[in-house]
């Protein structure tokens, strides 16, 4: 038995059970095992190995009996720790007690329960979810398993949710992406990492980061999963794969491309060739407006965050906090009433300028993040800590015209590397068809390893 | 023929022009005989007497002729002046050129030209919309028309279109309520004034004061002309007046009935025991959150129209504005991000604890202002006018909650009173339909003279 079941993806895992190639109950050992053989990428804030094998054999007899809930039947869950799960604590990943600020599980926790899945526990986050890098001095930072020997930075900030898929602890994680959060450590970890449309799934029982750009999404092995999950949540089906030929890219002119490692630039080139050999067509777009990120992200998140914690707590616990997300929170201290505001008017116009570039193109393309996954060691240096901090520099903009959005993996050597696809908001049942096509080009082309 | 063409309602005088009474051309020129004769009140900014005449020439020849656009035909129109009504200046109520801040001609200035209404001009309002005494040493402040001897304050924002109404300068007139401005002119001007639900009429072409509070609303003589506005500009139908006789009337047993003067006491009261006697049901409510009106509408109101104008902007024309608007605008540059945040999620909170309420009643009822019209010269003592600014009291716990709001005359002495009735958000229909029983049963009971 593989200790990576999901690398063909969920359905191809879910067929085999039916055939009787393994039971829940081995499903959840096989992750728990895997958990256990990597503690010390330290993933995991918490995991219920008990009640989780005892679900597994409930759903076992479940099944043997003749009723199959479907393809979610039994599959291990990991939830980012910010987010309600019955249980399981909840440290929002930090030291200070926050669990009050968070309301009862939630609606899409609920849903996933509802349909078979089964929660194995609750993956490490930066502190309050506000961090790029996966750094956490509070509770810990997960080791990316993409270096077994060189401990490497997992990208924030559902950090835990990504090294646990990639390192095969789970069948689906749950992360949420606010400035690039389930982005950047998708592509840092080699796997598929879907940020939704702003509002389109419920965010009840996730802590409140930022009310404006909060968003759950899955982190997958495969772009097939995230259309499952797409379909379970919303009821919404995905349309199949679209032809690569004929395809517009959209190619940003400005920002996306500045100042990337040689590794990503050349991985980002090698599958847009791959792509206009296949027939698509390369869109030139112009859209200078992403540089905003760098003022409306710290004007807007910050607020947000300290609204949530409330000013006079946040001075309570500050000095225990993870240094950098302490840093980052205190800025929105000194944010003005107006300065906020009319970053959101800012921002709603942001979302019209982006917008009316699908006048001619079908998706907009780029790499997720400009380097690959850094050494942690390196974040002692403040110039590489500084470049590190810019892992969001290709995502925001994203956020910030709320756009839906998908990594997928484009390395084809060790250090992964991530191809990001961008549609408006709302098209997130057409971003998937378009990163199916994409996944199985580059696949087949050269060879990428999800 | 009268010179009070509309006291009966929009429909009786459309009925008078279907059976040649008078004219589209003799309803403007008897508006605009009106107009002339009560220069001194100061209501207008602007009128276009032979566009109108035109237009209205235009339309008879139309309806001669067999064409019949509906009751709206030439229904003169006042629109107040931060709203864009193409052919006419637009001042936002302010020295300073604001023009370029707002939009096109928005949708529902369109909608009832469409209908086939006239435009005659544009009305004073208090400078910004920021204010609720009707004062607007920049631009006028119009005198209310309810005591020609004494001149007393008008009431605001919407001071001119609620002038302009009740001394039958127009058939209709727009004005928009943030935090009180079309319910506090109407109750100080004995009309009926509509604060619809924000969100549901478009604020596309109006001076945005607030995004989150602005909502725009007719100034009208009867409740049955609200009904005919309401389902012209949202298509849906007013239910028939719903029966006194088992309404269930919320009286809120804190902040509401604070501070009152005796005639407003008495007038409610009188309303009150009418609607008992005729079997409404008074039921007592608790909402002690009224209160806070007065930490966050000047929370968050300043800090929008900051945001609107920018603060270079507002510093440079500080000098020039009306001195209470500016004092109160002027606020908005010391609040912070997260205190405005808060002050929105507070707000939120706000909604959800307002709307419980209505599990136990059908509308909540109180006096609209706490005060009779008082004299303008009053203003210029500083306790007074602090008392003055409290005409917001009790509307904008309602702006707060996101309710539709109505104010119907409820005096019948000489100085106009009103009696609010609210209902959440999205409800218009059934206020309307509600308020029309209460209008029939108030006339009947007390003769209020509308």
């Amino acid at each position: 038995m593989s200790n990576a079941l999901f690398n063909k993806g969920i359905a191809h895992w879910a067929k085999q059970v039916r055939e009787g190639e393994l039971s829940f109950k081995e499903t959840v050992q096989t992750c728990t095992a895997n958990i256990h053989a990597d503690e010390s990428l330290g993933a995991w804030e918490v995991i219920d190995e008990p009640a989780a094998i005892q679900s597994a054999t409930a759903l076992d007899a479940l099944l043997a009996s003749g009723t199959d809930l479907g393809w979610a039947m039994g599959l291990p869950l990991a939830v980012k720790d910010i987010m309600r799960a019955d249980g399981f604590p909840l440290t929002n990943g930090s030291n200070a007690n926050t669990e009050h600020l968070v309301g009862p599980e939630g609606t899409i926790v609920k849903q996933l329960k509802r349909a078979g899945m089964i929660v194995l526990g609750k993956t490490k986050t930066v502190e309050f979810a506000l961090g790029v890098t996966g750094q956490n001095t509070s509770r810990g930072t997960p080791w990316n398993p993409c270096d077994r020997d060189v401990q490497r930075i997992p990208g924030g900030s559902s950090s835990g949710s990504a090294v646990a898929m990639a390192a095969n602890h789970a069948g689906l994680a749950l992360g949420t992406d606010t400035g690039g959060s389930v982005r950047i450590p998708a592509a840092f970890n080699g796997i598929v990492g879907h940020k939704t449309s702003v509002r389109v799934w419920p965010t009840d029982g996730v802590f409140p980061l930022s009310t404006t750009l909060d968003s759950i999404g899955p982190l997958c092995k495969t772009v097939a999963d995230t259309a499952l999950v797409h379909t379970l949540i919303t009821g919404e089906d995905v349309p199949t794969p679209v032809p690569i030929n004929g395809l517009r890219l959209g190619i940003p002119q400005e920002h996306f491309f500045d100042d990337l490692d040689t590794q990503v630039a050349d991985d980002f080139d090698r599958a847009l060739n791959a792509l206009i050999n296949a027939g698509a067509v390369a869109v030139p777009i112009s859209y200078p407006e992403a540089a905003e990120r760098a003022t409306l992200v710290p004007t807007i998140v910050p607020t947000e965050l300290l609204s949530t914690l409330g000013v006079s707590t946040f001075k309570n616990i500050q000095s225990g906090m993870d240094t950098i997300t302490a840093l980052r929170a205190e800025h929105g201290l000194s944010v003005t009433a107006v300065e906020y505001k009319q970053a959101l008017m800012r921002q709603q116009e942001l979302i019209k300028l982006a917008n009316a570039t699908f006048e001619h193109v079908d998706c907009w393309i780029s790499p997720t993040a400009p380097f690959v996954p850094m050494p942690y060691a390196d974040l002692e240096n403040d110039e590489l800590h500084k470049r590190a901090l810019n892992a969001s520099w290709n995502v925001q903009p994203g956020n910030l015209a709320e756009f839906c959005a998908m990594s997928l993996p484009m390395h084809s050597s060790q250090l992964p590397t991530g191809f990001q696809i961008m549609l408006p908001h709302g098209k997130d049942a057409q971003l998937i068809a378009i990163a199916q096509s994409i996944e199985t080009l580059l696949h087949s082309t050269h060879g990428t390893t999800v």
